[in-house]
């Protein structure tokens, strides 16, 4: 049998389970004529047919990292060249065949497969550097480059990208621009609006927008690249990205401290960015029963490191700094878990001494989201972002609301809260033990109805991609998204770029609506 | 005689002077059924009429701070609220009438202005503090918010604006997003796209963009808010702003170091990344003649402070670094410039060691803009962006060329270059003792000429404007040109936003690709 991602079974054809969409019938079906000519534009190794390619590596372009959603696509378009990007999408315009961008395919909201029969052009094809000043730190380069190749590549220079993902080793960087990629250390360089200094973008019809600046500053007009930041391939099809690298701070420091209560967390948020604000990159907090999880599942680097901690806390924060000097940083951080400790806010805590120990504690983390993963075959997976203090909130209340429902141990595994606490986004992470559309849209609703309580958004930084269409509204208003899709119209008027993505169907934005107002006036009282 | 501002005889209306621009015809010119109308939705003190307001605080609004530009318009209007501007703008639209949106009116690229009887709606009484969460730093505001105000108020809280001017007393939050600006701090905080969380904005038709998300992250769907920051009010009026506020950090260096050529500059700046990275907030160079200008203007503050460097440099820096911890942020400093000195760098260098000399040395940079502006009364102004090395040599060339013609000493006084080398950021700023359009464009195409060859920007961080919409080409494609008008022609059909700005007369398109092309060629040798 022909296995999905991470050994579990082969999700089905979305098509086969989608209840909210149809085939839009305006677009082409893919002909022969059609592979024909997209031959006479690219060579032979840039074109892969599910006849003649194998199967598992065919079908990696077709579903999502979380196997939840799989497309047919007749043909995968493997391009090399701006150029050629340029001739398959006039060629799928004047012709109506749509088409999904995809890059390094781990979106987490089924923002970069097939939902029907759209054809993948994929950047995998285009890695070239294309420049690096080791002075101001521009680094201009192809959409396919992958995230941990550019830092590989920078580190010689005494650079970083200002970027980094679990998923480094996968990603690319088209992907990460497209999708407004946020991660592990956005708290230290912003997000890619501040960094991404210009972009190559192919257009649906065929217009390249050279926009490839390596000025930090350039107030000449409007900032274009910016609608392509985040638009998820629906606007268009970026093939080069210029972005401002960072220097690498060599005095790094990792912490793992345990904390009896949310709140406690908060506290010690508050006081690292008083105490430590010019070095910290990364605060991130995991609940007992994710650490719990990554302990299970054994996912811990290197294999057989000690867990730094002694005893069993309600949650945990895996900390990072990074300063210049060795001896100052180490003593700003020894003061700050004092200070933690002696006012009671931190239970436990402990500081990495070596390399290895730094790559351990921080594997706690990282290899969270693959271990959840393994706990059940669909996962259920939210990215939300909230005011700090009630971001965990969320996650008592859809247990409570969920062992209530009978729903916990019957058809989920577990609730797993984590996430970039500095940032107020917050990840939840739900196994399911059934592949039912049914209770992922009662889940859904009741957390996005939660959130728009506290006119939180539906998605931090993972976008909306397919997931999280239908709850667009939850979040932006009617009238942010009728100029959104002035916008779509404006340059992808045929509509071929990542069709059915993003934007909700007209009884959901509705709906999204009527539940914003209806949460808005219980609030209120009125 | 009515004076224009600095003391300088009142500038000429620019619809007498200029040669490029007529008035478009398709603009409806005021008449008193729309004063009517203004008074009926708009309180007594938010309408200023010629004839009844003093003459002064009239022309205040229809001259631009360097007194380069004046315009004429029937009615300054002064809304508090957005319902207001929605009123007024919608208004406007209905009935063809043209609107200048001016914020705190220092732009320096003659933007914020009329250029013939466009009305003047100003954010000026819109002046509310709306939310700050002093845990996030999330400040939500009113576009009229003084920038040196809001810093006043943040500082309570232990925060700061991301952002930081020479002319914070005068400009407003709306205008700073309007224009993208960048400033003195802008190597630390990054980029308004960057730090600008959300805009409330209302389009020419009235339609309000509520976007006013205070949350770092949040990707969901396309992230408009960048279209506005930066479009100079030209695609809509914004009369809010969400912001990143930052800790400030106590631990503050402020030095002075001269250097023998500007190559030796680029050198510390390079070590300087490398020793300092995480706590430098500023490297803004003077030339010699800069330094001059402001000794002999005698503007340093507080009045008397002794010049911290003895000998007479080529170049000076005037360099800043905040931290959190004293006795650490001051060796590091010292440690920098035992090393600068010891590798023969710098010439010679001081450090300030009270808030009094901080404040001195800030000075000696901070005044030299106005100090500049008095030796000559029509200030010829750059701000260019370019790769850090080449970035002086356009002063050298500069300054041969007008030798060479003879221009200084008999038309303009002489070439200041100064500015912010660690964001590739140069100002070069030329005071004339005539005013000609003329000689104005004559220098403007010999800088903007040589620019082309490094492929830098026009403006770095002044925008546009009325000033340099003839060199847009010099830096943007035809093709994102083409993209910008049909985003222009989206948002404000009719165009009352703002014209004459931003955009090239057809003819203009056309030359600045022109002379791209030819300098192009001229470098490849084709």
């Amino acid at each position: 049998m022909l296995q999905g991602k991470h050994g579990f079974a082969l999700t089905p054809l979305t098509a086969d389970k989608t209840t909210r969409l149809q085939r839009n019938a305006q677009y082409k079906k893919i002909e022969q004529a059609d592979i024909d000519y997209f031959h006479s534009i690219l060579p032979e190794e840039s074109i892969l047919e599910e006849s003649s390619c194998p199967q598992d590596h065919y079908l990696s372009f077709l579903t999502d990292w979380y196997n939840l959603y799989r497309g047919s696509s007749a043909v995968v378009l493997l391009p090399t060249t701006t150029d050629q990007v340029l001739a398959i999408l006039k060629y799928c315009n004047d012709h109506h065949i749509a088409v999904v961008p995809q890059s390094g395919n781990t979106s987490a909201s089924g923002g970069s497969v097939p939902v029907f029969d759209e054809i993948v052009v994929s950047t995998k094809k285009m890695e070239k550097i294309r420049s690096f000043d080791p002075l101001s730190g521009a680094l201009v380069c192809d959409a396919g480059c992958n995230l941990e190749t550019l830092d590989t590549y920078l580190a010689q220079h005494g650079y970083q990208i200002p970027l980094d993902l679990p998923a480094k080793h996968l990603c690319r960087i088209g992907g990460n621009a497209a999708t407004n990629a946020g991660g592990i250390r956005q708290m230290r360089f912003g997000n890619l609006h501040g960094s991404i200094m210009g972009l190559e973008v192919v257009l649906a019809d065929g217009t390249v927008l050279d926009n490839l600046s390596t000025m930090r500053k350039d107030n000449t007009g409007y900032h274009l690249k910016n609608l392509f930041i985040g638009s998820e391939g629906t606007l268009g099809y970026i093939t080069a990205v210029s972005i401002q690298a960072v220097r690498i701070r060599p005095a790094v420091n990792v912490l793992m401290i345990g904390f009896p209560s949310y709140d406690h967390v908060v506290q010690a948020y508050d006081l690292c960015k008083k105490r430590l604000s010019e070095t910290i990159s990364a605060f991130e907090v995991l609940d007992q029963d994710s650490m719990r999880c990554v302990k299970q599942v054994g996912f811990q680097v290197p294999e057989g490191s000690p867990f730094p901690i002694s005893s069993d806390e309600a949650f945990y924060v895996v900390m990072e700094t990074a300063g210049s000097i060795e001896e100052d940083e180490a003593k700003r951080v020894q003061n700050f878990l004092d200070e933690l400790r002696s006012s009671d806010i931190a239970t436990d805590g402990a500081i990495a001494t070596t390399a290895e120990a730094r790559e351990s504690f921080w594997s706690w983390r990282t290899k969270l989201p693959p271990a959840i993963v393994q706990t059940g075959p669909h996962s259920i997976h939210f990215d939300i972002s909230m005011p700090i203090p009630k971001l965990y909130q969320v996650v008592y209340d859809t247990r409570d609301w969920m062992n209530k429902q009978g729903i916990i141990g019957r058809d989920v595994v577990a609730v797993y809260g984590y996430g970039h606490v500095g940032d107020g986004n917050l990840h939840l992470t739900i196994p399911a033990l059934i592949d039912s559309e049914e209770l992922r849209e009662k889940i859904d609703e009741f957390i996005y109805t939660w959130l728009t309580q506290y006119s939180g958004s539906v998605s931090a930084e993972h976008g909306i991609g397919l997931m999280k269409a239908p709850y667009l509204t939850y979040t932006k208003s009617l009238t942010m998204v009728n100029q959104m899709q002035r916008i779509k119209t404006m340059f992808d008027p045929n509509g071929i770029l990542n069709p059915y993505k993003v934007f909700p169907q007209e009884h959901e934005l509705l709906e999204g609506q009527a539940v914003k107002k209806r949460v808005q006036a219980a609030r209120c009282g009125c």
